[in-house]
């Protein structure tokens, strides 16, 4: 398989430059001794999640015709409002199919974007969304199956090595995979020395058991629901990320619910970011490593901030206890 | 009196940069139509305020004599904390002189950073801070009332302008003035045309109350320290920032603390933003303007997020009532 090089990644970085935020690097004071941290704060996209990067360049990507008939996804989480972001700054229309039991703060988020929003049965998402591809041509843009969207994401590499070339290892929050195939991506090519780990919860552990296997396996709905971290609920990594994730990434590791939350505490009262559960696995991981594994110089990509208001009061409070 | 000006704004850039944050303006998707707004997110610094700025610019042009005495101020706050880390960062000598009942937090943190702390009881710590300086020779570092904190600070407007050359409005918190002073100079030589207006609490409106009488008046502790934004309470606004503020601002506004913890909750739902009450006031302030008044392209600096974990909780709490 032809896997995203690059050059496309660079290319992704032109396209997107003015449409999305070139977030800086933050220091984090609370980094152990050896180990200095960085974050990526993704968080402040506008739509508060990386994956405006991967949706904008897609929709860039588009020729006039395709432009013309729109575009279509299913998605209840960050992508949903990523693409209708992108779409809406381009003028082309955006189809977001999501389930009925979608929170009615995320259905109006998108709506207030200018998306249509079409409303199914969960099990139907999939069907919906090809079915209005079929219909008025419009192109389907995967949350993360997507050579383009894989593109995108890869520029968190591209900006990470840009501003710490000297960095030894890069964390980033793996489901579906497209964030840290990108940046795998770009890592390899601009700085092969530094190791590339995936991280997801403990109770979505999909990826470290197909890392293992050497194989894609899938796990149930029942098991990826068990997390927090709603935006890693994902069952299977994609298939497109999964070849470049099984080359270029060097580790997968896994975070426990405990962590996640001690992490999203951390990064709310020690670096002033408000950063959803699925955001915070990466700087879980820094957290649960020994003093005796020396990461070196470390950035920990902080991939989403939309956590519930009343998610954040619960966890926030929770060091009162 | 011979002002700070651009010249030396742009010199304070050369000098700091790499030793602070670039932040990106952050677009809110909560502004209202026809005032679009975004943010200065400067909480994002390592010692999580503005501070950093004025404090580096100062510490990086002493010569090497100077800095071979080191320096010295008085502060429990922001300043205290930005001085030893711009210190830190060129291995110079920090003392800081806090109250003795400062916060152990704050001390802490002071300590952590390598600074020593003097802790005198409140009343003596101008005295006790020139005590320092005249027998060690060390240097005393004014949080506002210095040439190269205001240039320091004045970076802030510089990188506005750079980023948002069409701004109409620019908000900025205000207490003993540097940050706003600095931000004008930068704003009325690259961008006249853009209004800067200082915001501050009502219950510390010492410098609004200035600007109507057209001489700087001062306010007790007891008044000041009414209002939940510790950082702004200064009883009087500096002599040297005070002649900046009354030829270059062209307005000051004050906010309710109703509006201030409106404001931090906004912040850290619509925006990802954990934020002090100080470094909420400018958002503050736009909120509080009906759409009658048209602010046009507004860009609020939100100057700080050392916020105190059980406020924060609280104030997060306050919309469940």
């Amino acid at each position: 398989m032809d896997l995203v090089g690059i050059e496309d990644v660079e290319a992704a970085a032109h396209r997107i430059a003015g449409l999305v935020v070139r977030t800086p690097l933050l220091s984090a004071r609370w980094a152990r001794e050896g180990s200095p941290l960085e974050l990526k704060p993704e968080s402040l996209q506008p739509t508060g999640a990386f994956k405006l990067r991967g949706a904008s360049n897609a929709v860039a990507r588009l020729d006039a015709e395709a432009r013309a008939r729109g575009v279509v996804t299913h998605s209840s989480g960050n992508h949903a409002q990523a693409l209708a972001w992108a779409a809406r700054a381009v003028g082309v229309r955006a189809s977001i199919v999501m389930p009925e039991g979608a929170s009615p703060t995320k259905i109006e988020a998108t709506r207030a974007l200018g998306a249509e929003v079409v409303l199914v049965p969960a099990a139907e998402r999939e069907s919906a969304a090809d079915q209005i591809a079929a219909r008025r041509g419009a192109v389907v843009v995967s949350p993360y199956d997507h050579r383009d969207v894989i593109a995108g994401q890869g520029t968190v590499g591209l900006e990470i090595v840009a501003d710490r070339p000297d960095a030894d290892t890069v964390l980033v929050p793996a489901s579906g995979g497209g964030l840290v195939a990108g940046v795998a991506v770009a890592l390899k090519a601009r700085r092969p020395q530094a190791r590339v780990i995936a991280v997801e919860p403990e109770l979505a552990g999909d990826l470290a058991e197909s890392m293992q296997r050497g194989e894609r396996v899938r796990w149930s709905e029942e098991q990826t629901s068990r997390t927090i971290a709603d935006g890693l609920r994902v069952t299977q990594v994609g298939a497109l990320p999964w070849e470049h994730i099984r080359v270029l990434v060097d580790e997968v590791m896994t975070v426990s619910e405990e962590e996640i939350r001690a992490a999203m505490r951390l990064l709310a009262h020690g670096s002033r970011l408000v950063v959803e559960p699925s955001g915070a696995v990466a700087v879980a991981a820094y957290l649960s490593c020994t003093p005796a594994r020396r990461l070196g110089r470390t950035v920990a990509v902080v991939s989403g901030g939309n956590v519930e208001p009343a998610l954040l009061r619960e966890v926030l409070g929770a060091d009162l206890r």
